[in-house]
């Protein structure tokens, strides 16, 4: 009954192996979650969640309720008792993409609709929350997979807030800060420069890729399936600022050489000379980078982040390498990580949420630090079986003209980054966490 | 040295005749004029004082923050003692056109100015009232017409709140309301028909237009100059709701035969079918028109209201009149209303600034119903003088492709109407309270 | 019945005071002109006379073809005993603007229409003008004044087959050439400096302007109307080549003082640094400018020509003076010359339809030379009256957002200027042969 | 040394395996390619070879010249004793995409290039044929590779030329034939209902796939390699029309569903409602279909040609299957026709080189029939490397965002089409001979 949300939430419509293994816990998650989205909202006043930047960003105020549409609609509206809906114009403002449900009001005018204010909406989210805990607390069957369903949806958006506020921040001519930054955000010092990268190799042969286990994930990540690799290496670390920003200095921007043909032309169009957050200092100073805590001086050991698909691939040809498939990137986070999730070992990427990618710390940078982009165009995986019903509608519908994205961000929330998880974007958006690791042949 | 901040602010630059008459005054006015733009703010929330519904269009607060900006920038500036800003990123982000302070931030993104808040904007308006009724408790010399041209603006502004802020609301599917109407509209029922139009006749010959007198006007009313007109006839009141939904029902907007070949073009493009704030009833029951108390019935006896150029040209020609010349207008008005300004006996239009325009009450409508567009292409009257020095820079700059409005409208402040004014727009403008009156030839 | 044919045919509709006086030589002027038109397309290969170069030109074979058609269309299908269609899917193929006659193709895609080829329609041709000659003999009455018409709609489309082709030859990057010059242009030498213009001055007060007399108008120079014109002086001849030099040296089109403000956007969206057909020569040289005889150094005593209207406005104002109204100019151009023409002395223009402007030679190049901006937005006089029936159904119909040009230019037929003339365009059209003449107050 | 040149000539730019076995018959494949390119062009005037009907497509002639261009600058310039260019401005009017030759004329005007003229290019071609015959006569080394490759690039613009002109022609009213049909295109008939398709079923395992053996590839096309293929069966025909319109008169294009989320706001934005070359007949009948023979009654046998990716896709969604991966589609072709080409079986595809697709005839359609969209995102090959030097400097460039079309059309030469043949359009191309075969996976 479930059909997408895209861009917003864009794979969402199928959760197919979900267990009842943590549905004893979803009380606890629900109010964890909720009040996570909640907490992101607290650094902005009112008008900095009613703007809308551009067409593919929404606002704040959008964001904390439609998650909350999507509660009430597809859970509450089937299964509460006595079901009144809060405010019945919501169910066409806050629809994002879901024809069944009716109307839905346009995208880009989003950031419009000044009604209701940001008061009403933090009402809606009482008054569904009340409700939902009522109702989770009955423990009927049959609404556990769509309640994690809507969580894990939820946690899609509290990046996507994160995006597109720190977009709209970027608009305004002072750089003004979302957050200040917290001391200390590592044991390594970001303005050393980062250390060679070491190149950690694969025999190829078949493996395995997609979803194994029991935990949830999105339809597009299965089935898993048998691939044939033939060897190669990945990176051991993410291409840093300062390897990247050697790359501007060598005229990367200006030659068409490093260039995928298309993305020459849109190079040129918007006359881009520098990742989407950089800028130079007065005067033709110092490099400058845009983060959630403001302008800082660009740090070399950090990873570069705010790409494109096509300076990834651009940056990846003038360094002599290729950026990696989904399938090599998966077969070698499998085994780094455990293929369920980053671990105890990544907890600490929740308390980072807000902070900017962390330091090149020698670690492997596989999950949590930046959306890495794959060479791989989104596609279905072979035996893809779309759904039965409206919760397959929409299966596949975005597999077209976008390149997948692996290992999640410092904007993720830790319990949703998993190996498996494939995250995709046109080849020309950058105000996702997306930044890169080069990948080459073995022979 | 001032310049203008067109299309907020389009014919402001040059004060030719003011005289000190009023500026004993100026205290008091300054006080009048900015509690009435306060007041004009206090139905909206924060939310909606911060959204930019199109890039012809401002934020409120926008409008709040460059009405003040213009008297800090122009007079405090220059001649309060110890002047300090209040913050010197405003004088880059609250400039609309004036290249010589320097920068300013692009008018589509104004929007996207959540800092600062609104509370801030309003602290910025209490610290500047308070210098500059100061400085005008001073006496010196120097800076009264320059004081004079800020109120100008302000009223200026005033009308464009109003205009804007209707625009924005107009895009919420639920048609909210600005401020619920006040009872009583007037002495005439809105609902009856209209009673037929008749033709107040004039001989032609040789007349005089353009400003006359001591008051305040800007140098595009002068000079006054001698003009030689043929016979001529306007109609007694404007183009009614009813006359116009004539227009509508006998598919006017189907034949192109009314229709000059641009509008006709522009017309099928964006696929129009009626003015801009109408819409039918749900089931496609009948005409409702978007109001700044929200959404009511059609009032046959009402002006139309928010008509493009090509709209009022082809409802002229369907009826087999004309619409008149700027000249044919001022001769005309001239004689109905003192030249000065429509006088005590239009002080009701202060109160109904906020109202819809008033129903046809057998008045002539001339001034402070709902501007009237004329067929006069927007130009330089006759030995036009641009003043010496940067007030005069941007004199004439817009005077190309713009049809002049004359009239006022229940938007603008009764005391800012006179008969020598003019407004001028694009042919394709419809935000504005914009109607017209027929004219023709007299044989 | 009928209807226009613009912008191809722009002010045809109408033709109210054609008289019979010159009725008795129509077979002579048909064959004259029909001739004429021909010749123009001598110099070019089917592959020229097929391109179109943007949607406002149309390609030469179209207007062979069209001016044909108006002859099949409106005189023979009507008059002619036996009349049968050369090929009836001419009708659609070749109409230009009238929607009484049915379809039309799109204007847009005129450069497609590969077939019919060239000989085929110069096989058109002789058909319609043999079976024109038969009617022309028979000397029935009724269709006289559509064959004026026909033949004056001729004369315009040669003016357009030479904008056209000239704008086509432009498109190539070897600047090919449509005629070899002739030798001896005038007994002045363009090299020369021009001479400082003198200006002539009108002491105002009440004048005439439109058409008076017997001869054929355009509807839209009627009715012959008073005027009152304040005291004036229009320069003694047109801006030239080294004066416009002058104004590119200084940077005018670096300065956005000079310019209107939508000139000012326009100029800076394109670019543009120069007059539309000047480019500067090999590494940075010299300014040299392309004409129908090829590329050639700037000369500097020749009108300045392929001027916009904005920049014909930035340059008056760069000088210190201002565009003349239309009725200045006529009323000038009266004095001058006969109102019916440029009689006897102009006949060289006839010889020189496909040369580029004549030097400065000390005449007053009022007439036949460049057409010349005006600030007059284009519009009815007062009292105009559309012709009854699908004549006038047009009439007026561009009477919004063009400028008037008056005076004729090197590419008009001699016979086909006259004083009370009125060409129009937008404000950014700049492929006609479209100059200026400089005017100023008298006080 | 040499580059690319697309869209015209996507993958040429390396060419790997060419051996020399063929090549001591260059000079009769020389002259027989060559002849076959003028062939394409004799029923067309000289205006039909100039035109350009839309940026992707070129003019006839710019064809013409623009592969006799790549011999006289690759081949003779560097290996002809005593070499002169023809026309040195050549050099830059014909080339395509080849940056180090220096200047190239803008794609969208090429149809703007009146001069040369036709016969001009044929002299042209006249020119380099008979240096080329005296070059290849000498039996020199070096070159033989140069050659091949020039030969390859000019059978891909012979393709080329016939879809440019077919959507030139598609854009006159009268659809006019470029060469009228031979009768007899098969030995079933085509307006037959078409059998059922049936499946060809693979069992999956380990799969080799990419150019084998020693005939000549495109770099593209290497290396091969192993890949781990799922269970799948391919349908045993094309989509035929009769299918096709199946999903027309169910809604197809009406219902979302059935459409990728992009490909629906294409379909929408542009209001498509069947495949590029239909229409209905004279008050909405029957469909017809465009053809290189004029208009003809839609064929129910026939493979529906000239669909988007997009339609490709939606079709097989409609009818419960799946695009093929190029794999799939690689590994099924090689077991029905030897990797090498067609073979004789298929040489009557060269003299149906301008039919329309043949009837389905029960053969599996495998080559040369229509291109086939698959479901693979053009992407190198495991383990690609691009050519040392210029030859290899734009290899992979436009490898993105478009899709990979299998088996060659009826409009490629025989002997072109190969197995292994990697063809690349973006999913909204519509004017090449594309349409699909089903897929679908066993289990």
């Amino acid at each position: 009954m479930l059909r997408s949300d895209l861009p917003d939430l864009q794979n969402l419509p199928v959760s197919t192996t979900a267990t009842g293994a943590g549905w004893s816990d979803l009380p606890g998650r629900y109010r964890r979650i909720r009040a996570a989205t909640r907490r992101l909202a607290e650094p902005l006043s009112a008008e900095d969640c009613c703007a809308q930047s551009m067409p593919d960003a929404s606002p704040v105020k959008w964001h904390l309720a439609h998650t909350t549409w999507f509660f009430e609609t597809f859970v509450l509206e089937r299964f509460a008792r006595d079901f009144k809906p809060f405010d019945p114009a919501f169910r066409v403002l806050f629809n994002s993409y879901y024809n069944g449900v009716g109307e839905r009001h346009p995208r880009p005018q989003r950031g419009l609709l000044t009604r209701p204010d940001l008061d009403t909406v933090m009402r809606y989210r009482d008054a569904v929350d009340g409700a939902m805990q009522s109702l989770l607390a009955e423990g009927r069957a049959g609404w556990h997979a769509l309640v994690e369903l809507g969580l894990q949806h939820e946690q899609q958006h509290q990046e996507l807030m994160l995006t597109d506020i720190k977009h709209l921040l970027s608009c305004h001519p002072s750089w003004p800060l979302y957050r200040p930054a917290s001391t200390g955000t590592g044991d390594r010092d970001p303005w050393d420069s980062p250390a060679p990268s070491r190149w950690m190799e694969h025999q190829g042969g078949l493996v395995q890729v997609g979803h194994a286990g029991e935990g949830f994930c999105f339809d597009n990540e299965a089935p898993r399936h048998t691939l044939f690799l033939q060897p190669f290496a990945l990176a051991e670390r993410l291409v840093s600022n300062a390897e990247y920003l050697a790359f501007v200095r060598d005229g990367g921007y200006r030659n068409p050489e490093h260039w995928l043909a298309e993305g020459w032309d849109w190079r040129t169009q918007l006359a881009l000379e520098s990742p989407l957050y950089w800028r130079r200092g007065p005067d033709g100073g110092e490099w400058q980078e845009f983060t959630l805590h403001g302008a800082q001086a660009l740090m070399p050991a950090q990873p570069v982040v705010h790409l494109s698909y096509f300076e990834a691939d651009a940056f990846a040809r003038w360094s002599g390498s290729r950026l990696p498939t989904e399938a090599e990137w998966e077969v070698m986070a499998a085994r780094s990580v455990p293929a369920g999730g980053p671990g105890p070992a990544n907890g600490h990427f929740a308390e980072r949420a807000v902070l900017h990618p962390e330091p090149g710390d020698g670690d492997r940078q596989l999950l949590g630090s930046v959306w890495q982009w794959t060479s791989s165009s989104y596609a279905a995986y072979p035996g893809f079986v779309p759904a039965a019903g409206a919760v397959g509608e929409y299966n596949g519908k975005f597999m077209v003209n976008q390149y997948v994205l692996r290992g999640g961000s410092c904007a993720t929330p830790a319990e949703h980054i998993r190996a498996s998880y494939r995250n995709f974007f046109p080849a020309t958006a950058r105000w996702q966490f997306t930044g890169l690791r080069l990948a080459r042949d073995l022979r």
